[in-house]
């Protein structure tokens, strides 16, 4: 078995290999411009890893493996234009440094790019990657617009966000795993645990994220701490402490997610002492501590060898061990 | 064989027995409009005739013909926010129906569904047709990126144009027709038949439209007249007219499109007569004639029955005598 980091850079290596350099410019160059950015790599490394685990070169997933990391950029690039969001990792988004409809189009051409990677794989291979492919693309497309949905509604229940979250973001981390099986010919069941493994872990990354967005230590968090109590963006922490017994204190909490003060320290402070009165720190740490385990028994039931099990259940842990 | 009217009903039967009723209804509502919205369903009819042409019950083709519809459907949603069009169809167009936001998102959601129409045929059918559908919808999005792309450039040369137009338009032509003959499990060289007497057709197809946004009948003509003339469109009949040997002609021609004045009349008639004194129009009906030639010589070669021959031959010529 290798590394991560292994993975990561053969991952990176082949991607600089195939740089896109079709006409027209305008049309391939945002595309390159989104997948040099970087970011963690993260789902791209996790098909080639359950390639390997079931005993398959993981140079033969690097193609399926390019398609989830171009999808992902897909989503990225169109969900900036929908948030009018000017920065992604740290640069410019491509609809700030190009315009709106440039990328609308890239991402439109990304999309299908990423059903083109598949077509290296034999009949049965491509009809399986490609099917699983379209049903968590249409399910992502889904969950962000539950996400759209819910900025504007005020009566979103915890289910329905958690459907949210497993749409918009566990799908895809899940799809990932399964994809490296499917290239490797494993069994169905073996399969379907992967993509078990990786949808509660994926739920369990999103509400961790919620967690240390609020209560995360603003040296090692990524992104600003407080930044979703700004936005009044109704997380797990919400609409848990939305959920308290006090009625006094649910209004307090729609009053402040109804203002957007200059100065945000003074919200974000009372915000957060509510989450820790009602408990709903706790409560989201409980959640998240559940899909963990979830995820973790599903990789015991497994029938895959003990090393590559531990493997797994280091990667799992090691997400959910970022710094709180 | 059947009517063009026979397929055109089973379609629209078709389509209307899959309405899409399913959550979140903010992502799927712009979906049945659009594809409510009617038109002539050309693609999708040439994708059953095309299967019947080759012995296969067209029923067969069905998913494949919606496939197609649902993807040129997901072009227009995208492509009128990238032009800013208010109507299509004589309808509201989907971003001004709904928003931008669920412009873009639908229509992500359709290029997906698209692709999982084909889930319905065996391994190697799926994979011909989604091979065929992405290298389509590529040359579509790349279409597109010229058409954008020739708005500000003042160097367009014909060849350069006859490449958009064959990308943004004829391309989906020609696959629906070789996507019947893949249903249909025709061999290789007829499906290359197929493309190409749709690609020329295709080609042909829109060169006629640029001449009779010219030159047409305001009372047959779907669209308004002049419509080109007015957005300073680069077309066919521009691109020639601006290569006259006269030099004057060239530049009063230049300085017409570069102007947008609040009555269009005096324009348009100016533009009109260079397009008449500088024989762009009789270049553009030569044109129109050679393509449409090449399709049938392609036509003439294949070795289908003579009837079906024929039903093909008259769908084209139906195709090209739209009253001048």
């Amino acid at each position: 078995m290798h590394t991560i980091s292994e993975y990561r850079d053969e991952f990176i290596a082949y991607l600089d290999s195939m740089r896109i350099t079709k006409e027209p410019r305008n049309l391939y160059e945002p595309i390159t411009y989104i997948l040099g950015l970087g970011g963690k790599r993260l789902r791209p490394v996790l098909v080639l890893m359950t390639a390997e685990i079931f005993n398959t070169d993981f140079r033969k997933a690097l193609d399926a493996a390019i398609a989830v990391e171009v999808f992902h950029n897909f989503s990225l690039v169109h969900d900036d234009i929908m948030d009018d969001a000017p920065v992604r990792r740290g640069k410019t988004t491509v609809h700030e440094k190009w315009d709106i409809n440039t990328g609308i189009l890239s991402g439109d051409a990304m999309l299908i790019m990423a059903y083109q990677l598949f077509e290296n794989y034999e009949p049965n291979v491509f009809r399986d990657l490609a099917k699983l492919f379209s049903k968590t693309a249409l399910e992502v497309c889904e969950g962000q617009q539950y996400d759209v949905d819910f900025e504007t509604r005020d009566d979103v229940m915890l289910p329905e966000y958690l459907k949210m979250i497993e749409y918009k973001t566990a799908v895809l981390v899940a799809a990932a795993l399964k994809m490296g099986a499917i290239v490797a010919g494993a069994p169905d069941e073996a399969q379907q645990q992967m993509y078990n493994f990786g949808l509660n872990l994926g739920i369990a990354f999103q509400l961790q994220d919620d967690y240390l967005d609020v209560f995360g230590d603003p040296k090692t968090f990524g992104k600003q701490v407080g930044g979703d109590i700004i936005e009044n963006k109704k997380t797990y922490l919400y609409l848990k402490a939305l959920n308290s017994e006090s009625e006094v204190i649910a209004k307090e909490l729609e009053h402040l997610y109804s203002i957007h003060p200059k100065e945000a320290e003074a919200k974000i402070n009372a915000v957060r002492s509510i989450f820790e009165k009602t408990k709903a720190d706790q409560a989201t740490k409980t959640a998240i501590a559940d899909y963990t385990a979830k995820a973790f028994e599903v990789l015991d039931d497994m029938d895959i060898n003990p090393e590559n099990k531990e493997l797994l259940r280091q990667f799992g842990e090691n997400l959910m061990n970022r710094t709180v």
